[in-house]
């Protein structure tokens, strides 16, 4: 019994390698490439792992850092939906809860419904743990456009306006410290667009 | 004060993006490219969620995955060290020892000190966490290249005693269970060598 449920989890581990080769919009820091979605989700564990104790209310660093691991599988189906893209919110939502269910349905029952739930937590975004991990999954991203000097912004010719929009609810919910650092990270940038100064967190 | 503190980390987030650019030996499943240590560090994290019950004593798993997400950070300064390159292996400590004083030492103190401990705790590899994680970080490797018909195993002509030799002592000490499985993988696939036949672990 316990071998039929090895088989489905290395089954999984072995489905979940399509991962890395998911690309984002977002360069690494070094611009040489963009980055995929597994070294993204490791890297957002790293943010939970350091910045809990900027959560709105006390997390489960543990259970967000859960969360976080496995919240992108899902684009192994359906890719990646850029922030600055547009694209149909609902058609996405759909696709996603399908490649949820495929993904996770591969596991050993008892363990799929446990990932299944913990990543219809993390996209509903009502809990604690979940609005802190949604707040990271947008924290990292502006982060990246801070410290490239534009990122994602410059490409897709995004205003000012639409930064504070498309980030700061998400981040000011589960994180309002980390927003009000990225308000002041923000204006910077726009004042000081193409003058390549910016860049500097510390 | 809290300010401060959060400069050095995200000074620390930003320097570690530079773990997605160590290129590591194993390829991905696809062969596509070789695997970076970032995503291998998210594909252990994983297999940390999802393998727990296969460890040798009882295990914290958040602490194993905590372990595993950090346990490669080093390989920034110093690169990864083939397993099977035979480089010097009292060399390589002190050099990753060196760089995990560095990295770690970004960070505001408490914070830094307690992820250098847990560093530590995993290259000693003494409690039952860090004989576990290490189980996995030689599990994961030895798992592509059955999947990938050979791996770096054909690229460096190993053999099938130095397979046994080189992974089993860690596997088996961590996750006896799995290496149980490991070597009728293993046994398979040297018996089979060249045909194409093995990679399925269901």
């Amino acid at each position: 019994m316990k071998l039929i449920a090895l088989g489905k989890q290395l089954n999984f581990l072995r489905e979940i390698d399509r991962l890395k080769s998911v690309v984002r919009q977002s360069p690494l820091l070094d611009k040489s490439r963009k980055e995929n979605s597994a070294e993204h989700s490791w890297h957002l564990a790293m943010y939970a792992l350091l910045l809990h104790e900027y959560a709105c209310s006390p997390v489960n660093t543990n259970r967000v850092i859960q969360m976080l691991l496995l919240h992108d599988v899902v684009e192994i189906d359906v890719g990646d939906f850029p922030i600055h893209t547009g694209s149909s919110s609902e058609l996405q939502a759909e696709q996603e809860s399908k490649a949820a269910e495929r993904l996770f349905g591969i596991l050993p029952p008892q363990q799929g419904n446990e990932f299944l739930a913990l990543w219809q937590e993390f996209e509903r975004a009502e809990t604690e743990d979940a609005k802190f991990a949604k707040a990271l999954d947008r924290f990292q991203p502006l982060l990246v456009n801070v410290f490239t000097g534009g990122g994602t912004w410059t490409e897709n010719s995004v205003s000012f306006e639409q930064v504070l929009s498309r980030y700061g609810p998400v981040i000011k919910r589960g994180a309002p410290l980390l927003w009000t650092e990225c308000e002041k990270w923000v204006t910077q940038h726009f004042a000081e667009q193409g003058s390549g100064t910016l860049g500097q967190a510390s």
